[in-house]
């Protein structure tokens, strides 16, 4: 085994291969790719589907001159492997290890860092366009998942390249499955693509076509024309402007290459439908998507999760914020049939599968569409329903401008779940949800809550849901702390915070995920002879001023806690209410994240890293009273 | 005159006249309508283009019952004047005046409010889906402009109701012409679909059809397949899920009324493709765009703009700042080949029309289309160009996260010039361009600069092309104030701000727009015996830190003035600042806008209204100091 690809340090040595043996180069890195992420776990299911793909596009392409715009970035795996990464596999999204995406700062042979669906269309058109101007000559690919397709902002560049039709060429990835099972009339209508009668047939017309375009080269062009006929299935991409070639099957690498290289020849804008199977390749990733998009490690051989387990003395209990989300949706659903779910193609990563499964009428997957998620919540709200979506918060930022003009200012009563709130760890600076308090703080009207536990998830919903304006609840990564099952439930309001734990020395006032970490560091300050007050704000927005005011008077000392980017975060906002109430002097330092994009890496030890720990927290705390002292002393 | 519809207080009326006198309604009403804007200013072409269409709306529809989506919202004139407000239609845009869009605060025959395009179809399939969980009946309909349909979000609803199949009809209105003369592939295809020469036959056949499908009701939908070669020109649509009829003359009254009662009673999912002209029956709306578009008052005979003059006493030259910018950035292009310029569709507003003429091979105008406009520019930046592109303030909302994935985290070398920010006068509050500093203030490494003057704007420009990083430009809907042209011009480099006066007992720490006003309220101080220094900070991001430090120092009071919500703002930033340093006494206070949506009105009277007026801060400024004397002399 392995007695190609160890040659492979560059895809210079993969195009010295002779273009039979490269079904053994697929095997070969198949079995590889299987056995690496099952110890680092990952996006396996995507890169198996796109293997033959990976090799076909370099076998016939000259990375890095020519260019391969990935979307989204966690099928290039195997592309990875090809362009000299393939003995870092073993750090896969691991600290300081390879990302789980394509990024320029690792290599040469990735023009952009890609996170987000829908981007690479605009992408290519962009690099296309530039080529064009600085006279240069290089192939520009796009390789676009059937769900990416339904990102809006792939529409608008689809729109864009059929108007300008550069020499381009998209290669729509046809997995017939994104996340989650696909959906939307897109890919209803790829599915008539294939189910389609006349399909078998086509298949064979289009590489006897193709190859003949080879011999005409250029003049075939014009000839193209008149065997539109036999490209019927992609009459949709045709109308638009694109030449279109497909479907041909995604796992024949020997057809692909000489796909490729007619398609190529063309120097046209053109689209390449090609049908994968996600996960080929691995049964249990063929069949269970859950499996084969899971990212966390699993035997090679049955497919089984190994499940982490909690390290010694973990404060966590084994229920995650989305789960409690989950549940608690549920629960009001099951007493108020106006309550409705949407997700934007994440109903597993949301949680929402649990919804769909008990309320399948009531439930919307909208397809990977934020924007669209968030406006059809509005309409639904002004029907008389109540919607709730649940979307990552680095996603959210896509519906931006939905959550200002289609929700706040109709004053809609739409409710946002945003998971992933908070740093997540092995997914990396695409998906850190650290920004959103800065870019809904200034939504006016919006409610921004962040709950401790599942209790007070259930009391937000349950506000929210009968709150006519936008209610957003803000909620990490990470599983629900077990201490605050010892605290008393109390009932709340809208802007209501609470004292959690008494102190006269100093205030921590502490939002969501940390205020776990400020019931520590009371502890730590505790033996350090310093009396700290802890205050579960519940909501950065609207605060709850009479109780910051309070411990501003009581405690004299103020101190922030948030997962957030200090940028416009809760903490700024409770500087911005001591302005505002005409308090000149603010004895108050904030504890949050630098406003970076932050790498991929243990979320634990990134807290840490960036101050957020008890312990750091303490230290930070007990120096600024020493200032204080020395100041005052002087 | 007017025999007809003086006598339309409400819908209901309309649909008693008989239906072969509805082109004389539609006569008086385009005699009205006309008439009416050339006194107030407004979207005349739009609404002329659907006059004919809201007439026959209306007329087969029961609104408010019954729910007509306008896409965008500037259509609905005739729509307003049906609904009961033709006799306000003297107040259009003026400050408490009727709003320029549809609003459910000013009738219940608008279900949503409607400033940005894209949105209708998402509203539509929202109140579709509502209304079937509810059990309820009502026709909901959306009036799409073939501009909207370029924007991602139109299709993120279209991939979505093409899928849910709900009961809802989509008509197109395809005036040929949106905002500016129209582009992408969207709109090449309906062009096509116009030009086909089966069209004349087809459209013929398309009434006869629909007479029958009349009589066969419900049946008739079986049959409907059989027939679908007539209706091949939208068979883009028809692999997307709709039932596509059309194109059918828009400007036919009786013509739309029987086609809307046959299309409406086969209570399917489908689209109507109607074909409008922009500015119909007022050549000279007909013959300009921009006329047609234009929001001024004009010459009702000659279609002549009616110039405001400056009041009496104005400080504003007669340059705009979109005009400056348009300036500097060709000046620019001129000296260096990598520039290129892109809109979304706005390329009169943003001045780069200037830009298109000189450079068209450097110009994109990519549509209503404000996520490709940025990740493509990011595109264009890695591939060695030196984009810029020109959004509004409100619209970059859309573009959020393209500015945070695909320029920002990228650091891609791409120049945002943000128009419109700050109030906007009449267009209201799905315009106001007040947030941008809240949003864009947390993206890392992003540049927020403000100029004064034309100087400023190209010196910053400069600065911009050279930064490889995100550099956003931020400037009102005014003319540069003349007091400028007597300073001193002196070259800065990013984050650096200026003393523009000198003082010793406060300093006014302001922002682009409000240095004039900080200026001014200088003189004003003076006379009250305080010494105020001022600062033309010209950057939110980064601040000028020394500068702000030692007008700290060195006059003890620091207020900050901007044209933009408290809420996150320079202000704020400012605020964080001192607090970064670990200063514990902050002597600030900050002038900004109240976080709400702003309606429609003067831009000056607003500023005053909300205190940003020079006698407004400089009460403030008093109250502030008098208040810190009372407090020390107690």
């Amino acid at each position: 085994m392995e007695q190609w690809i160890n040659h492979i340090k560059d895809p210079k040595d993969l195009k010295k291969i002779p273009l039979e043996k490269l079904s053994e180069v697929a095997e070969e890195y198949r079995h590889f790719l299987i056995e690496s992420v099952a110890e680092t776990g990952g996006h396996l299911g995507a890169s198996l589907g796109v293997l033959e793909l990976s090799i076909a596009l370099h076998y016939v392409l000259n990375s890095p001159k020519d260019k391969i715009c990935w979307d989204v970035g966690h099928q290039a795996y195997v592309h990875k492997m090809i362009t000299g990464r393939r003995d870092r596999m073993n750090t896969l999204r691991k600290p300081h290890g390879l990302s789980g995406f394509p990024s320029p700062w690792e290599s040469q042979h990735d023009p952009f860092i890609v996170g987000h669906a829908g981007t690479a269309i605009s992408e290519a058109l962009g690099l296309a366009c530039a080529r064009d101007l600085k006279k240069s000559k290089e192939k520009i690919i796009a390789v676009v998942g059937d769900g990416a397709m339904t990102a809006g902002l792939s529409f608008e560049a689809l729109n864009n390249a059929g108007h300008l039709k550069k020499n381009m060429l998209i290669i729509l990835n046809d997995n017939e499955m994104s996340i989650a099972r696909n959906v939307g009339a897109m890919s209803r209508y790829l599915n008539k693509v294939l189910t389609n009668p006349l399909y078998n047939r086509i298949r064979g017309e289009v590489e006897k076509q193709l190859k003949r375009f080879r011999r005409l080269s250029k003049l075939a062009t014009s000839s193209l024309e008149g065997m539109k006929h036999l490209f019927v299935p992609g009459i949709l991409f045709e109308e638009l402007g694109f030449r279109y070639f497909g479907p041909v099957d995604g796992h024949n690498v020997t057809g692909l290459v000489q796909t490729l290289r007619d398609v190529l020849t063309l120097n046209t804008c053109s689209i390449l439908h090609v049908v994968t199977q996600k996960g080929k390749g691995c049964a249990y990733a063929e069949e269970d998507e859950e499996k084969g998009h899971g990212v966390v490690p699993f035997n090679v051989k049955t497919g089984e999760k190994i499940e982490v387990k909690p390290s010694q003395g973990s404060t966590a209990s084994s229920v995650s914020y989305t789960q409690a989300f989950a549940d608690v949706l549920s629960k009001h659903a099951r007493r108020d049939l106006d309550v409705v779910a949407i997700t934007a193609a994440m109903p597993s990563g949301t949680g929402l599968l649990q919804f769909q499964k008990e309320f399948p009428d009531r439930f919307f997957d909208v397809g990977i569409a934020e924007q669209h998620a968030i406006s059809f919540a509005g309409a639904l709200a002004r029907g008389g329903l109540k919607p709730v979506c649940a979307i990552y918060s680095s996603f959210l930022q896509r519906a931006h401008d939905s959550v200002m003009h289609d929700v706040a200012l109709q004053k809609q009563r739409v409710v946002i779940g945003i998971d992933r709130a908070g740093l997540v760890g092995a997914d990396g600076a695409t998906h850190q949800g650290i920004f959103d308090i800065a870019f809904l703080g200034s939504v006016p009207g919006i409610v921004l809550a962040s709950p401790i536990d599942e209790y007070e998830m259930d009391k937000m919903l349950e506000l929210g849901l009968h709150h006519a304006a936008a209610f957003a609840m803000r909620y990490p990564r990470a599983n629900i702390p077990k201490m605050f099952d010892a605290f008393a439930k109390k009932s709340f309001d809208i802007g209501e915070g609470e004292i959690l734990m008494e102190g006269e020395d100093v205030t921590l006032l502490a939002l969501g995920s940390m205020v776990e970490v400020a019931c520590k560091a009371h502890a730590l300050l505790k033996k350090d002879g310093v009396s700290a007050r802890v205050v579960n704000m519940r909501f950065a927005k609207p605060l709850d001023e009479s109780l910051i005011l309070d411990s501003l008077h009581n405690t004299k000392h103020l101190f922030t806690l948030e997962e957030h980017v200090f940028t416009g975060g809760f903490g700024a906002k409770v500087l911005e209410l001591l302005e505002r109430q005409n308090i000149r002097e603010i004895p108050l330092k904030r504890f949050a994240l630098p406003e970076e994009f932050i790498e991929h890496g243990s979320r634990e030890a990134q807290l840490d890293e960036f101050g957020l720990s008890p312990e750091k927290i303490t230290a930070g705390i007990l120096k600024e009273l020493s200032l204080k002292k020395h100041f005052l002393s002087e």
